[in-house]
């Protein structure tokens, strides 16, 4: 079984359209999705990233070419008011949900890799990922706030109360810096980046080269 | 008949890609290309823009991205030593090709919408932008010298000693200011840009959505 390393922050726009699209091209090739949870913000401040290069041209070119996409892809995609927005605690939730649906990281697996200690491949890191990014990126709600991230757990079939002590837990601060600071050793830039092996692709638009990659082998 | 205008620079890789995939794009729905040389350097000054924002992960990246995508479409690319490169010269070709080909700008035409005086849907703009492409991104030859560029021209049909004083005269320095700053004023903030009517299309990646629109007219 092929893996593809996804690696996402729900502060990506381009993360969140990848987030519905690669579990198709995966389903079609017998793969499966690797949810790797990336602290953007540290990323960037550990290996550089003007964000000047956003001029406002630009951003206004990119929410016109967002609603193209969204509207060819059938995502119902809405530009969220509250943008940046911070998602530290809504990334340690992907990786509380792991912990609580009791999926092991067995030895050699896909999590050591990538500098997790629990499996990323399990069906509640997707089902809660989906489930912030819908939040998010669809219904515009404040994923920053805690109240709004224990309701999305809660609705993705996590018990809350235990959702919200894991993502403070030390433990799992730890872990999303461990996979970030993996991340950034293995050449990632940005968001959304997917692995097949060593070979890396950048952003949706290579979902292309991902279903072809994951053909050829 | 549809055009699609555009917008280049021969320093640009994927403005490279898109110098031989888009007249097949637009030969598929009977539009036409309307070959517009755009001065990068000028335009960043203008608009502003942060060269920082290419950090050396993602400069690595992105030769890797082109190499893969020139093995998909079959074109012969490879990475120039000189790189980047300055094309102000180069750009005046496009025009000077248009101008000694007597392509006339009528009224009304798409001439005079993008700021040239000469009409840049002729064969012989086309002719020499695809050779100068393949001087710089294939054949690795140094576009930035004048004796290379003329040869170029040669090459493409034109009379050489006539094309360089036209590239050195003052009507076509200003022709591509002019140019470049409709083109600003436009909203160009990149290329490859292409433009249906007002829609805009940022990057060889659009090209499916640039055949999308050119079908759904």
């Amino acid at each position: 079984m092929q893996v593809v390393d996804f690696y996402f922050d729900f502060s990506s726009t381009n993360s969140y359209f990848a987030a519905f699209m690669l579990p198709e091209t995966c389903r079609r090739h017998d793969a499966i999705v690797n949810w790797i949870p990336l602290h953007l913000g540290a990323l960037f401040r550990e290996t550089g990233f003007d964000v000047m290069a956003m001029t406002p041209r630009k951003a206004r070119y990119l929410w016109r070419d967002h609603q193209r996409y969204a509207k060819l892809t059938g995502l119902p995609f809405r530009r969220p008011r509250r943008f940046p927005i911070k998602t530290a605690d809504a990334l340690r939730g992907v990786i509380a949900a792991a912990h609580l649906s009791g999926a092991k990281c067995e030895a050699g697996a896909d999590a050591a890799r990538v500098g997790a200690r629990v499996d990323l491949t399990c069906e509640a890191a997707a089902k809660y990922s989906q489930a912030v990014m819908r939040a998010y990126w669809e219904r515009d709600e404040n994923i920053a706030d805690r109240a709004v991230l224990g309701a999305i757990a809660g609705s993705a079939g996590l018990e809350r109360d235990g959702f919200m002590r894991v993502i403070d837990s030390q433990d799992v601060r730890d872990e999303l810096k461990s996979i970030t600071g993996h991340a950034a050793e293995r050449g990632v830039f940005g968001a959304p980046m997917f692995f097949i092996g060593a070979e890396m692709f950048w952003g949706k638009d290579r979902l292309d080269f991902v279903e072809h990659w994951l053909t050829r082998r």
